[in-house]
């Protein structure tokens, strides 16, 4: 595992250029994924080199209250920093939630500036389709580009070993099938995203269901979990209506007392209840994770 | 494996009494299944003794063409022994095809008549919803009635391991559900749905997918039987347009060359490919078979 610490307000802001040791530490880890992946295009750093930081971390270990960050501010510095993985060509998949919205919000001005070309995004969801057409994003789907350069997103949480939680935003089928579709999967979260162990935020873990008798595999997701404390309840809507998904299927939340305590055989068990669609564990899928604290902006690399 | 021949004609319609030593060896099979599954009520043979064979199997080896079944009596003569399993105070899964249709409409005449009294039945579409419910079987759902005693339902193939193929009638997801949820699974055949192995037939094997890309999927599942010269197609319907379960999916049937060469391994590869929701592949699940041929009506059981 390498973590690579970089201060937003040093000049260099590119990953391939901060700390040499580091960002080849970084570019291995990424090269031996390829290598597991054969036939994939390599991940390059970003040639848009430029000022990417309109809000920079603070440098002193003791801020004034007044140039605090709040969480909406560390979220678009990760985001901008992840969008320095991003060359023109690329295929790219856009996430979906707050912090996606900042990625795809920057890729929309990098090519406005003409500073990107020739990109095309892979949204993972209906409100991030909207959002990059209206930013002028050229748009695609699986379809006609089964294999993609990068897949930018945020996560729930995100576990030493760098597995996540994903789907609180209601996207985790579409997400998980462009992500797991994408040569480099790189997060992008704030601090307080990171847990020992997942379910350990005492959060949502999403589970998409079918509608069809959906309270018989609440009972059963929950039923799976006794030993973690789990609560398994139907999401609702603002209106106190089921939530639909973008698939017209249903969410069962699953919120845990005590970490999952073997999270790949968990994932397996979910996945083998009949009308379970997908579920929000994303394991062994990632590249990389930005995180944005209050003290910078840190990389960590498996 | 056991075999039992049944010869409707036969004055003893009911598994339990046609044969003993055959009855032991079925009976066996289910009572080694109710302890694999603890707590699971007995399955009892039907106290309805009755004439049922208004459609006689032919006992000469030489018929007349004026005698000839055709194929929905030979479905229906199974059927009718299928129900011989049933017994009043059941929860029944209620299977969806033409062959289940027999099955329901016979429960339904059984219970009008008073020789069947107090079932419940959980049906596996909305088709077989409104047959059951238009013949007053009282009806509840998974939700209410996680565990049944006993499901009855078609095949599109069987296995000389009572392994299945199901779903070419569209309901694969909720009839897998309910069946899985279920303490024996009869299944319902006439002979010509005997094959050497699964997608021997030729056939469509259907696969449930999500509609977001579902060409995506299609590919990949057709790379995924290569070897097997598998060619995967978009379901349609009548008018041309994409098929649509009742879960609001889409179905890629799979045709195959050969028979499909692991199928416990295939199962298990096509549930791990995103977006895809279910397969029809029923596999270690069914307690007998029941297989109406010309000569007459046969019982497997594992």
């Amino acid at each position: 595992m390498a973590t690579l610490t970089l201060l937003p307000s040093s000049s260099s802001s590119s990953p391939s250029s901060s700390s040499s040791s580091s960002s080849s530490t970084l570019k291995s880890s990424f090269v031996l994924r390829r290598h597991a992946l054969a036939l994939r295009p390599s991940f390059l750093p970003s040639p848009h080199r430029r000022p990417v930081t309109p809000i920079r971390a603070l440098s002193s270990p003791s801020p004034s209250p007044a140039t605090a960050l709040t969480q909406d501010d560390l979220k678009k510095l990760a985001a901008v920093k992840a969008v320095d993985y991003v060359t023109s060509g690329m295929v790219l998949g856009l996430g979906t939630g707050s912090t996606a919205a900042f990625v795809v919000s920057e890729i929309g001005a990098l090519l406005a500036s003409g500073k990107l070309t020739d990109i095309v995004g892979v949204p993972t969801s209906k409100r991030t389709f909207e959002q990059a057409k209206s930013l002028g994003i050229p748009l695609s789907t699986l379809d006609d580009h089964p294999r993609l350069n990068l897949a930018i997103d945020g996560a729930d949480e995100v576990d030493p070993d760098l597995n996540l939680v994903k789907g609180r935003g209601g996207a985790l089928l579409r997400e998980k099938m462009v992500e797991a579709a994408s040569d480099k999967f790189v997060v992008v979260v704030d601090e307080t995203k990171l847990v020992t162990g997942l379910g350990g935020s005492g959060l949502a873990m999403p589970v998409e269901v079918v509608q069809f008798c959906w309270k018989y595999n609440q009972t059963r997701l929950q039923e799976l979990f006794k030993e973690e404390g789990c609560e398994a309840k139907l999401r609702l809507d603002a209106d106190g209506k089921p939530y639909i998904t973008d698939n017209s299927n249903y969410i069962v939340d699953l919120y845990f007392k005590t970490p999952i305590k073997d999270a790949p055989a968990a994932g397996k068990e979910i996945s083998t209840l009949e009308g379970v669609v997908e579920h929000g564990l994303f394991l062994d899928m990632t590249s990389a994770v930005i995180i944005a604290g209050k003290d910078g902006v840190s990389i960590k690399s498996k």
